[in-house]
């Protein structure tokens, strides 16, 4: 697909123009995943202007979970309205997981490719065998096998690592992060990825692959929430940008993490300040630490949040978030309350571009179509499940009020009121 | 319990000194739910500087459910947090499930009364003749069972209610508004709740019930959310909290309902302007109409920007909210939902003095002290049931990354990433 072409299909999926949208591409507020080695993929646009996208991980983590599972992972999470899939598996069958999931998934796919460089370097006696070869030749081939975007967690560096181990409650929770700062603590060296920015600029002009700026040092709890760890980094993801803009590449920028209520949106604007208005894509953010097994909805509060103050892109939390490999369901469950989020988010920054469907359904409410609001929801079947198990016998209402239905109430006076 | 007593409990479960409770109490920023005919029940504090609470509502509704049912719920609810319970019965056992529920709660009970009123009216010909002097009869009835606070909605009038008819998109969506709304337009009077409002007062002076001040006129949909109707109302609400505090009766005053999130913390603000300071009990608010079957994940968003804001008390709002009677699943669901959006807000609105809780989690996490992690939790059974479905086989961590947990890569570096 030319750029052109992407444009006008994303334009077209988003109710926006072409121009419109062009322009925000150029001034890099709007970023379009998609790898043209990626075969059948649809294009994706985040940004900008326009709705908050939604991105769900799939995996096999070793020795938990298989191939079959992970397709109907896939499958389910398309199925709940998951716009993105992350492959974050990390064992040995890396790459038959990647391509059979690059296969069969219509929506454009991340890696975080350092899982397999790691991986790999394990066999050859610990993380510390790894390369900075090896690890920009797992990058290139994840590219070559069609991967839309890869996390590359360019900011974290010497020096920010130092600010990070002074006063952090909990130190560093991204996962690829720990493993790039255990390899630069044991070989003590620079991270690669820092060193070779403008190696991975190259190869995201070659080849259309986005770069998303992993945030290694996000806060893994509300006490290290907005620290200096965390804001050194995405000063340092701010220059990055720079430097990708003045090569006319987009790219993403990740968030946190876990932070208070209060600091989503500073956070959200701070980030559009620093990385000069990029799409910024946040996982969570989480608002509390003690909800764990419910965590979809601690990540919809701050999610929420976020995207009303114009972050671009959630990554989707499961419900086993910190306690277990999620199942079908809990990633179904994640989707959906990311997809909550996003649109009450997308009600604030989008205003009456994204009211439409909320209007159609209070009027459906109000007339008690209840078929219309079954076909308006998020997820029809479960609606349909609820109202069905606990159908009231009259003709309109349900069971909660019955009779005393306000919007019966309401529209019919006193009549309905009468006992038969 | 005298009034010093209660004041003695309330500060000793809240943390905070007696002094500084008795002074909020006489500035009507905080209101103590415990009606002395309520015996043995534990006073519950609502308001500024106090943890925010959560209310669930249980009731059988004509047809559906049963007293034991009802019971069952309760239970399930306290076992889930819960604060107070509101029973919203609407049927021909409404005294009997109220009785039952007082003597088996050991929290705050409210009820609405407009509801039994409006019942036992119908049986006379319907709703039109309910007389002002029966819903006043009614209210003390219930009084003197010992409710703790009851919702009575003094704030619609005939005036409010022609701002609603015009140009609303869902009308009256509060039952007990909606029951009043439908009187006053068949009567052709003025609500008996905001003429009779002194004796209301007389009432709370002489028993010790709260009252809470319902928002007959709170927006049903996004589309109808902070208009016109809502806010008159909350003007009229402003006047009779200023009239209560003339006679030094605290009150409460309830809030919506549905509204985009940027309206959130605004609604808070007017609210404690125009209120004088009274505590905010809100329900939701939802923060988008598109997701029947997860209200619970829409609620907490808009719950826990209220709280941040300064709202002090939320009402549950479960997954079947819109669809049908909530099963017992579905009020635990939505209990766990409004106490993380509460603690989410508490860890703003309180500041350090909500967050030990959180910050004992993260310690308990970097240690990978799994039994601390689900001690601390607000859910330990759950999180034990998630975490042992899926158990990791090693000696610490968990199935989601296995042995390429941040956590032990961070802290034990390369050498816990070479395969054994």
């Amino acid at each position: 697909m030319k750029h052109e072409d992407t444009i006008r299909t994303v334009a077209a999926r988003e109710g926006v123009s072409v121009e419109e949208l062009a322009a925000r591409v150029r001034a890099g507020r709007v970023t379009l995943l998609h790898n043209p080695e990626h075969h059948g993929v649809v294009p994706c646009g985040v940004g900008d202007g326009l709705a908050a996208k939604v991105n769900v991980n799939l995996g096999v983590s070793a020795g938990f979970s298989s191939l079959d599972e992970e397709l109907a992972k896939l499958e389910a999470s398309l199925k709940a309205g998951a716009d993105t899939v992350m492959d974050l598996s990390l064992g040995p069958d890396i790459r038959t997981v990647r391509r059979a999931v690059l296969e069969r998934s219509p929506v454009p796919v991340g890696t975080v490719p350092v899982y397999q460089a790691a991986f790999e370097a394990g066999y050859d006696g610990g993380l510390a065998s790894m390369t900075s070869a090896g690890l920009l030749r797992v990058v290139e081939e994840q590219v070559m096998d069609g991967v839309d975007f890869i996390t590359v967690h360019c900011g974290i560096t010497r020096s920010s690592l130092e600010t990070a181990a002074r006063g952090r409650l909990m130190g560093v929770v991204s996962r690829g992060g720990a493993l790039l700062a255990a390899w630069m603590k044991a070989t003590g060296r620079e991270n690669p990825l820092f060193e070779q920015f403008d190696w991975l600029l190259d190869l995201a002009a070659a080849t259309g692959v986005t770069l998303s700026l992993g945030d290694s040092l996000r806060p893994g709890c509300i006490a290290d929430g907005s620290d200096g760890a965390q804001v050194q980094e995405l000063v340092t993801l701010g220059e990055l940008v720079g430097r990708a803009r003045a090569r006319g590449i987009n790219v993403l920028v990740e968030g946190p993490g876990h932070m208070s209520l209060d600091q989503v949106a500073d956070n959200v604007r701070l980030q559009k300040r620093l990385c000069h208005g990029a799409p910024y894509y946040v996982l969570g953010p989480l608002v509390t630490d003690i909800a764990p097994g419910y965590d979809h909805i601690t990540a919809a509060i701050g999610g929420a949040a976020a995207v009303a103050a114009g972050a671009d892109f959630l990554c989707v939390v499961t419900p086993a978030e910190h306690l277990g490999l999620p199942t079908r369901q809990d990633l179904v469950d994640g989707v959906v309350a990311a997809r909550i989020a996003a649109h009450a988010g997308d009600l604030v920054r989008l205003r009456a571009r994204a009211a439409g469907r909320d209007e159609a359904m209070a009027t459906a409410r109000s007339r008690m179509d209840w078929e219309t609001q079954f076909s308006l929801a998020l997820d029809p079947e479960r609606c349909r499940l609820v109202h069905s198990a606990r159908a009231y016998q009259g003709e309109s209402g349900c069971s909660m009020c019955g009779e005393y239905c306000s919007l019966k109430v309401f529209k019919e006076g006193v009549q309905s009121c009468a006992h038969q």
